[in-house]
């Protein structure tokens, strides 16, 4: 195995899974939101996490923390041992619903990857990035991993196979998404879905699936706007963050295409078909909170063809 | 209201509706597969069905017969009265599961529309032959009128307020419908259905849905192929079909990209990407029934992105 740098940086992006009607399902990546990820090369076999900057609750025992349980599963496929130090400089904070253990795991393979002579495929990283999420969810999921890595707008159609699929989508596609500080843990989130839905619910998702997947392949954004309602999990989640149906209404009064849930919460997200509508949308998003002394923090970007990326 | 015609002949294609995963939402029109409606001028204000070559079982009552039923839908709406004689000749069978009632009502209110001075859109037409569905099966089904009118590729995604979407799809994407001639009743089939369903099965049936409106966007017939699997009806709508599992091997050995139900049965049907593949699989899926002494019909034929067209 050919090692073509002693150390690297990759940025790491955020990612907001989920995307209304498509549960689990959906994904896409941040353009200018995200974190970033050093790797570099040391003596001896260990992992070893040094430095995690944004978040030092974070566990940096190797086999905890996310990053390197995700390049452990990379090195064991490919039968070589290597001494590595991880440095995490989190921007996407952990809880936020944006993709935080994805952005870490997903910066580390690639890290890795492109540090040795690229010997994987993108989707191969999305399975490596996948430990990381085992290891910090307890399900390994690749809603958030498969755009961090691959960029752009991706559905995982299947585990078992792995199959990630590229989704078309305008170019000109905003998202707004708006991070409210207050605590909402995944594993609560879930334990609020029924495991039995109505399969009439089902059918009208699944039509807002195909409705949604339509409209980002033609730049159809009023059909975008219509097809972004999740009937299933969205109704039950939205209890949990505050003065959501307040925001909502704020964002598709300033001409949000769509208002709804990243990840499992409390961050929420809006399209909109211009950065002008994203920047009104993200002020009315920001006031509601305000106004309830809830504080965020808030982004405005394109959706990012490109995922993780080597840093200069 | 001007009547700019006495009398009009139309074609009123077959349809498959519910599409693999697409249950309930999708539908798609055959090219030159389908029934002839003619409508003619008559003295006074009543619609009289008069004839109906091929199913002389279905009901002539007006108030009971699909295509006088949405002829009667339409002019209410329009407060006008109006003698019309209906001939429906029938080349769909009725419980085939390639949309026969659709074609009914379908042609009906497309003619008219053509007798007159084009007074409704496509969506006014789909929603007056949906009275027509109402009438032959208590449910204003619209995945079968959509593309007997619209033609093409049709998704369903809302009935409230009604929002039909056109897909885009592939100008090679082939259509080898069998009709096994057995019977299967719509109300049976339906009757086997549960009303909930796992949230793991909704998730992978939408996870498909993306994939396939994706595959079918980007004229990628491997991700159309991996796709078209139903999870959720087609394991138990195909218990009712005799040597589902053989046929499909068969279509699938001779390189179909999927094999499914059209409708609820139970007729079938596979996606190819070429005329010649389709022949193929149309040869091997009839030997298998005639191995069994089940009589078929078949059919192969591109999706038309025309639907129910005036015959001079």
């Amino acid at each position: 195995m050919k090692l073509l740098k002693d150390d690297i940086r990759v940025f790491a992006p955020a990612t907001v899974a989920n995307v209304g009607c498509g549960f689990d399902v959906l994904g896409f990546c941040l353009g200018n939101v995200g974190d970033e990820v050093i790797l570099r090369r040391t003596e001896g076999k260990e992992i070893r996490v040094t430095k995690i900057q944004g978040a030092e609750y974070l566990p940096f025992e190797s086999d905890k923390n996310v990053a390197s349980v995700a390049i452990r599963a990379m090195l064991d496929e490919l039968g070589v041992s290597l001494g590595l130090e991880v440095e995490l400089y989190k921007n996407v904070k952990p809880g936020s619903g944006m993709g935080s253990s994805a952005s870490s795991s997903a910066g580390a393979v690639y890290a890795l990857n492109e540090m040795l002579d690229k010997p994987f495929l993108n989707l191969d990283l999305v399975r490596f990035a996948m430990k990381g999420e085992e290891a910090a969810s307890q399900k390994a999921h690749a809603d958030n991993v498969a755009p961090a890595i691959m960029g752009g707008f991706t559905l995982v159609r299947s585990y078992n196979p792995l199959d990630i699929v590229s989704l078309d989508f305008p170019k000109d596609l905003h998202a707004v998404v708006v991070y409210p500080q207050v605590d909402v843990k995944t594993s609560d989130a879930s334990k609020m879905l029924r495991k039995e839905i109505k399969l009439q619910q089902a059918i009208t998702q699944w039509a807002n699936v195909a409705g949604l997947v339509s409209g980002l392949s033609k730049s159809d954004y009023d059909l975008i706007s219509r097809s972004m309602e999740d009937v299933i999990v969205e109704p039950i989640r939205s209890i949990l963050i505050p003065y959501f149906g307040e925001a909502k209404e704020a964002a598709l009064s300033k001409g949000a295409l769509s208002f709804n849930i990243s990840g499992s919460g409390p961050s929420v997200f809006s399209f909109t078909d211009s950065e002008e509508t994203a920047l009104d949308v993200e002020k009315a998003i920001n006031e509601v909170f305000e106004q309830h002394q809830v504080e965020t923090r808030s982004f405005v970007s394109t959706i990012s063809p490109e995922g993780a990326r080597v840093l200069e």
